[in-house]
């Protein structure tokens, strides 16, 4: 039932992404630019123009411990609604580290150690993708050490224990254990710290260590194509086609995941569906980012990528989705944005709790901060519909749980939780650095 | 998949179990006497002597939400340990309150909302129960209040938490809320509390009201006979049949759920299976317990069970497996151990969480600490099939995921974990206090 392929939807698009550039001469940048940071079968698979990438028997291997996840519908929170609307939900946390994130992080791991790779470094926000990685690393006998954002650092002290239960070194992130940590530090030695910044820290020790490598857990082509197993899963799981599909965005993988293959569909003529991205009202790329050539990361490490930016200099407020604190968004969902094929709102944090108490309560799954936004436009669309009489089908990604984040509920629960205005002169601000 | 049945294991004995007697008169205990804490429906089931009890609709429309549980073959933890031995889990850690509890609470609180009760009330040692119970009530829009040990009230507050997320109100327990709490209290300020002081506070409020009842997360008949549901699947998942199923015990219901149905089938003749219980070294009822009548609570509240008790003023040291700190066992369990039905051993503390985090650095998830007991033993007796050669099957019941216990954890990878050895003094102190 799990795939035996990754869906690559390059080959399918009207229009071909724009390419990421090399700061320096503003040409698109070669396989050669990202061997010291990539394997080369990633780097092929990044810039692939076939559509389907076979997925190696060691990986598979892998996935079959939780592969593949439940789709459920969600009767019991239907009836709590009182809504004519069909919810279904394709639930990614009952994989190891409790996120959809594994399905990209083991194969990652593998390439790199069947390419003799010896430590993978990276970061991560909430910590899911750092736990992740973690995890695969300890499949294929890789050291791991990983930057964690301080806000989440501090906020979630149990899954940097995860991340050493399965023999992962973590940092807090700024660090004085690299370049680009200790300047932040410098200039502000309280910084709660970026997914931004962490990718800058990570990077550098990948770039000075030939045996090193880098992963990234989202943003990326490669990494996208990887998460179309959540999709390929859900197109055959069921029953009846979707009106609509509700994702949350931050780099973008769980989106593209669950919705490529729906799109190959739609692009071909087969299905009529809209397709809806949900972000932080305090991170909103999408709906209040331009569309630019800017850095993937703080300190300006890394290739120039066209997308949706907040600018590399904008820290999101300390919201507790972690994983959806990005300054920028994937290069080709930004493209596809572009294009017209889905359209984004936003989600205030108090909204999305309230929605993930109001999950927990009917469907008994706690879900990460993260998939609450998709929970939050879910209900709302529901109530909608409660309202027109529409029996609209909605399929949502519930990518991860939140039993790591139940200091967050706690918060809201007693009304500590606060959301965060974010004037226009901040985002100003970070633009006016753009690079070029 | 998910059976419609519950089995009873009760009327496939070579001998029926003693019945509860009343402390005062030392008369079996009646349905009068336990219908200010049970509904009649429940209390039926304690004493049936049907084969098989129908799951109700209702039930079964909840435990579709993560049932049928997968049953896995660890095949990375062979390879791990280069045994030829064959292991098998069943994992109920997919369940909302992460454990095999909400195959018990569901209908408990069913079966109480048909009846016209309006409060439910529990104790809890790790949480695992009381976040179970929770989880049911919000199906069947029950209130839920509930006593949590101490020990685990402080080591994990996400547990507390995530009660109140399912909308129960949590109490540490000894509380100054009940007259069992406060008397203890006065004794003892610091007082790490138990199950057994716990199950006092709850019998004292449910007793007190009449709209209310209590729920009991272990040790009774009907307890057990809910989680059968786990040995049924197993036995319909499996591609070969378990030479040894174990698993760990606290009051008994995790592993009379996974090992009754195969026992049913080898008292049948169809099955020659050994069955193994793990205790902790810190609360070895089997092993060092004696066979007698004793209170099931701390305080003297409840009926007389003859069961393995290490007397119901022991209070066991403050291990991190909080849902195995309980003084007694069940009384079906017991009488089944006389009748040498099956074997028990025990494991110390620091033993459980070595096999934890091989268990999740090869098969990814983190067990909670309990069944951390059953891993110990199963990778003990792969090890002794390693050197003998022998290829033996073995079937584990992993009950639970850990992602609440990662302080524990930690506590074990930075080196800060001890053992607690039980002087034989203790235990003789204790069992001065037996009744009659």
């Amino acid at each position: 039932m799990t795939p035996s392929n990754w869906y690559n939807i390059v080959p399918d698009l009207p229009v071909p992404p724009p390419p990421p550039l090399h700061p320096g001469t503003r040409q698109p940048v070669g396989p050669d630019d990202l061997a010291p940071l990539f394997p080369m079968e990633l780097i092929g698979q990044e810039v692939s123009t076939e559509r389907y990438v076979a997925i190696p028997r060691e990986v598979l291997d892998v996935y079959r411990l939780w592969r593949p996840t439940p789709l459920l519908r969600a009767r019991r929170l239907e009836k709590a609604l009182g809504t004519p609307a069909r919810i279904y939900y394709k639930y990614e946390g009952v994989s190891p580290a409790g996120s959809h994130k594994p399905n990209t992080a083991v194969p990652q791991a593998y390439y790199n150690a069947r390419e003799g790779v010896r430590l993978l470094t990276t970061e991560t926000g909430a910590g899911q993708w750092g736990s992740a990685l973690a995890f695969a690393c300890a499949q294929f006998d890789l050291e791991c050490r990983i930057w964690m954002v301080r806000a989440s650092y501090d906020q979630k002290p149990y899954r940097r224990s995860l991340m050493q239960v399965y023999g992962a070194t973590v940092h807090a992130s700024p660090s004085t254990v690299t370049g680009a940590g200790s300047k932040i530090l410098a200039d502000d030695p309280d910084s709660p710290g970026s997914l931004g910044i962490a990718i800058s820290e990570a990077v550098e020790v990948a770039g000075a260590n030939p045996d090193a490598r880098y992963a990234l857990g989202s943003v990326l082509n490669h990494v996208l194509m990887h998460q179309t197993v959540i999709g390929e899963e859900a197109l055959a799981q069921l029953e009846e086609m979707p009106d609509l599909i509700i994702g949350c965005t931050g780099g973008g993988s769980n989106f593209a995941g669950l919705t490529f293959p729906f799109l190959r569909e739609k692009l071909a003529g087969n299905l009529d569906v809209t397709l809806r991205a949900v972000e932080p009202e305090a991170c909103p790329s999408f709906t209040r980012g331009v569309y630019a050539y800017d850095f993937g990361d703080t300190a300006g490490f890394t290739p120039l990528l066209k997308m949706h930016t907040l600018g590399h200099g904008f820290v999101p407020d300390p919201i507790h989705a972690g994983g959806l604190r990005y300054h920028g968004m994937s290069p080709l969902l930004s493209h596809m944005y572009e294009l017209g094929l889905f359209e984004a709102v936003t989600k205030s944090q108090t909204e999305c709790f309230e929605a993930g108490v109001r999950f927990a309560r009917t469907e008994g799954i706690v879900p990460a901060p993260e998939p609450t936004h998709a929970l939050a436009e879910t209900i709302a669309e529901a109530l909608r519909c409660r309202e027109s009489g529409e029996e609209k089908v909605i399929l949502t990604a519930l990518c991860g749980h939140g039993h790591f984040d139940l200091a967050a509920y706690d918060r809201y629960l007693s009304g500590r939780m606060r959301d965060y205005a974010l004037p226009q002169e901040r985002i100003d601000e970070a633009l006016h650095d753009l690079p070029g």
